[in-house]
């Protein structure tokens, strides 16, 4: 339950850490530790990514949010007249307040599905990038920008990441998924995108934290070590560099300690699975085939009303004159108390 | 000790957070608050800041970073077309990686004394400047950067802050105090600007918590709530808004519970002035007259390295062929047993 | 005919200047004057331009082309977290390579019809952006940018604009208007605004030279002078400053003097009248109603085959396999020998 | 004589075109050319440049002036994190009002000598650079930027030249030459670095032609055209394509036909000479060594009234109380006349 004694469901970010996150926090807190992500801790946590990635130099940062992730990235990633194809419900076309254009890069929107971009339609757009005369006056495509799971919930498979790739090949750009949710990804059936396959696919892409069981934190794995070279100084330049950096650290040492950021969706997927399973049954009509951890469903607003009295939840957006797009969020955390809770108020 | 068995004295980053604040975040980790600083916790801290401020409608937001916080305040403040005054020993001059210019605003530089920037010199600056037949080719002054305790453990004076405040008025440019260490500043018998002073005679300042006892973070302090209307938005433009901003807010909220954040500086202060006196009587030659918690000490290379062998210091800058000039930092937990240690050891 | 004897509508940029510039040039040449615009003759430019908005102390700017005009207009007009409505077909959102965005903006694009913006489009857009709960999060809309002509040849009505300018008012958002081709629009009978009516209606707007008589060269006129303080040295800072300024003086002292400006597009819109026409007679299916200098028309692919053997178009798009549409663009020096030429071809 | 009557030695852009240049000009008016340099003109203007370079596929484009050639060729150059090393005195340090800052780069300014940068001073920059522990949290250096001349009129040997290439190889980044009076070295007995001198060395330069002979325009020169792949686009980019580039072209391909380029500052080095030894003879005192056609005199403030009556001359700095320094300036079409106005009146 949240402050006002209601259920909550509003989104994945809403409570603190995972409690071996807080005890090794603990444990730790008076020890003396060089800053910046030096330390034995940070060393510690960047060697099980690399395990866990199947790649024995990747390079591994850590930043502290999922916007400033991507906005280090994709300045990292582009040449200064590139920009960044992504779909036009991409968390960076819409929700990050311009973060990629005030490091000088236009975001380059295509039409989503469910959330998805097409690797067709990515396809189309670089042959037509390419074959119009005036492409020269216009904004170079330099990487394509995914996110797995997407804003809506919904996951790309293997294959279709595999045609991102050849078409990034062909067209010599960088691919890159934002991680964010990445965990209810991996513990989702229907996913077969590992993180191993996420390292051997793409140039470079972050796993999610904040969301995911830590207070808060993103792990930033590139693969290619040679790729770019002065990260570091990128992170410090666009003040993503955290002075105490084993915070970052220990936080994704206890994420990757026996396979714990593997499973630690899985009491989201399942909550999610059991709340989708009751709103079909009472008739509610939900929006996308989202198989992760958020579920959107279109209410009457006079139902939305009284749900509102019990129940937190997220806005979505206005369906027509009397209905309303709404989501809810599961989490690491979600009880099956909160679940029963929940369907017995619907 | 750290982790090699050595005492340390590199910087006033290198542990956790002060026990209360501990204590807090595991309170309150399964509470479900919203998201980005709207929370009650971060709402409380606000008002205590305000409070210890003497400033009703203050706005105060919390960024996770020093450099992140100049970056974010410089570029909200400046106009695209001006730059900021800085000693050329200011932090935002020479170790943050180019942040300020990163967001197109030139750093002007000005000759220090002792880490500090004198009022005097920005006003003939500032003179000069508006004298220049070509001045309008030339980036125009905005704001005037000042930290206190300065990267070099100085202080400014009160009458010395007013003279700034003069001159800022006078050009119509902003003053901003970096308080990254403002904490031993406080505790410190030399210093007579308070917190109150700040408030009344900045356009903006910053309270650091990184090094003054927090995990991370440090809260911006902008008296006037008409200034910077779209401070979110900035922030968030920034990739600078903490997810689950609750973070930021018991951190303070902690700090400035009872005065906290008044006294936490003082054993640093203590321990610095031991490690002073004792210098002093051994013989060793101290470089500026910093009453804070850094003293910068000249070394002979050779005692140095027997000095290295069991305690870890920073390193400043060679002196001359012999002498290399170091930094030893205490911080708000720097006990008297490691001073002693210390001390035994010179 | 160009230099490969054929007749070439490729676009309105393809020849020098009016004859009455370059006298004027020629009998300038050695004159010494001082730098930057700050020059009789710029200044007697500035008091015609000044005249034909009807507003005594505009600020009036020249500067040397389109993409530079729109990229320092809109980052002198624009907050730093602020971005630009413009219709996806607007010139800085398809072929100014980025540069608004290089500047830290986004360029917020709506659909167009047939190029033009439409007023209850963007105030619903407004609508949107202030009722999203999250619109904080999201880059505040700070100017709507309008081209007139449209890159279509299309023109506003003076009903529109002023439907603009309200919603401007409403919002507090700044209107502005490319006039790149705004002399085709002047000597146009389809059109109803003046400029002075711009003058009265846009916070800023620019004339263009380059495509309408002049060697290059765009005057940015600012009716409001307390609107940018420091116009000269934001110019300055883009690199869009002349030092030779009075080359761009002189090219707008002649083209407003005795009104020439108006009447300059005359023999353009006579020419592209009588080339609609003959197209309309002969069954070519033309794309948009624009009654300015541009010509969209839907060709088979054969017979445009045998066109571009004895005629420069300008290719637009692939209509479909079998068909293209390409573009006829009449200038201010095209001939009625050329057009006659060109409706002998067709 | 200028506007007033009085004679000019202000500055070397305060007239027109060589005549050659006009005359090209009116000749060409009419034809009808691609736009954006890529006409024939332009093209064999870059040929003529090629060759005077012994360069044969050095890329050439045109820009039309100093701050933009400099803030689009940094830019171009350096990546996102780095800056560009500089003599106090440079160009790109004091009168291009932040344009490189604008693009998220800092200067980072060393001593001058009579506005010259030493390869010595810059070495050692380089090498504190790396030495330093923290350099990872500082702006990389990536490039060096000389003037020649320097703006203070003096002129770098070849021998420094090359010293300023070697250290640039050891280093890794890139050597840029401005050369926006670049016609008064190679006028100039003193001067031993040819144009094949400047394309050997360097990784990039420009050929000023504002102030040597040109309405308008300088011509960047990359000798390896690997390096910048998309140069046309960034030049976009930045606003600084011109749309008739031809005239451009033009320009230039008048300045390098029969070698003119080669020997257009030659009267003004005569002037400068004649104009040095009668203020020698006379007793002025002469500020800087400088033997190109800028002359830096101190003058007593009285006398400095009378000369104002008749002379216009340029404001360097005050000296003392009592004493200004002036700059006088020669230009290409500086007569004999004009010199021998100017001796009689000192």
């Amino acid at each position: 339950m949240d402050q006002n004694g209601k259920l909550s469901f509003t989104s994945d970010y809403t409570k603190g850490a995972h409690p071996d996150i807080l005890k090794r926090l603990t444990e730790t807190n008076m020890m003396k530790t060089p800053g910046y992500g030096l330390d034995e801790i940070s060393e510690s946590a960047r060697n099980r990514i690399r395990e866990a990635c199947g790649v024995k130099d990747a390079v591994v940062e850590f930043l502290v949010g999922g916007t400033q992730a991507n906005a280090v990235v994709i300045d990292a990633f582009l040449k200064s007249y590139q920009g960044v194809i992504a779909a036009e419900t991409g968390h960076i076309s819409t929700h990050e307040a311009g973060a990629i254009e005030a490091n000088g890069h236009k975001v380059l929107t295509l039409p989503h599905r469910n959330g998805k971009l097409s690797a067709d339609l990515v396809r189309k757009y670089l042959e037509g990038y390419y074959a119009d005369a005036n492409h020269e006056h216009m904004v170079m495509p330099g990487m394509v920008y995914l996110s797995h799971p997407t804003e809506y919930g919904t996951l790309y498979a293997k294959e279709e990441l595999q045609e991102f790739r050849k078409i990034c090949d062909t067209y010599g750009i960088s691919l890159y998924v934002d991680g964010a949710r990445l965990a209810y990804a991996l513990a989702c059936p229907e996913n077969d995108i590992s993180i191993k396959d996420l390292a051997a696919l793409c140039d470079v892409f972050y796993i999610g934290g904040t969301k995911c069981g830590a207070l808060f934190g993103e792990a930033v794995v590139i693969p290619d070590p040679e790729k770019i070279p002065r990260f570091f100084t990128i992170i410090k330049q666009h003040g993503a560099l955290l002075a105490k950096g084993r915070l970052l650290g220990l936080q994704f040492d206890e994420l990757f300690k026996n396979g714990l950021y593997m499973k630690i969706g899985s009491p989201a997927i399942r909550a999610a699975e059991r709340i989708r399973k009751a709103l079909k049954e009472k008739g509610y009509r939900q929006c996308f085939d989202s198989p992760t951890n958020q579920i959107f469903c279109v209410m009457d607003d006079e139902a939305l009303e009284k749900l509102a009295e019990k129940v937190e939840y997220g806005f979505w957006e206005k369906y027509d004159e009397k209905h309303t797009v709404i989501r809810l969020a599961t989490d690491w955390g979600t009880t099956e108390e909160e679940v029963s809770g929940l369907i017995n108020i619907l």
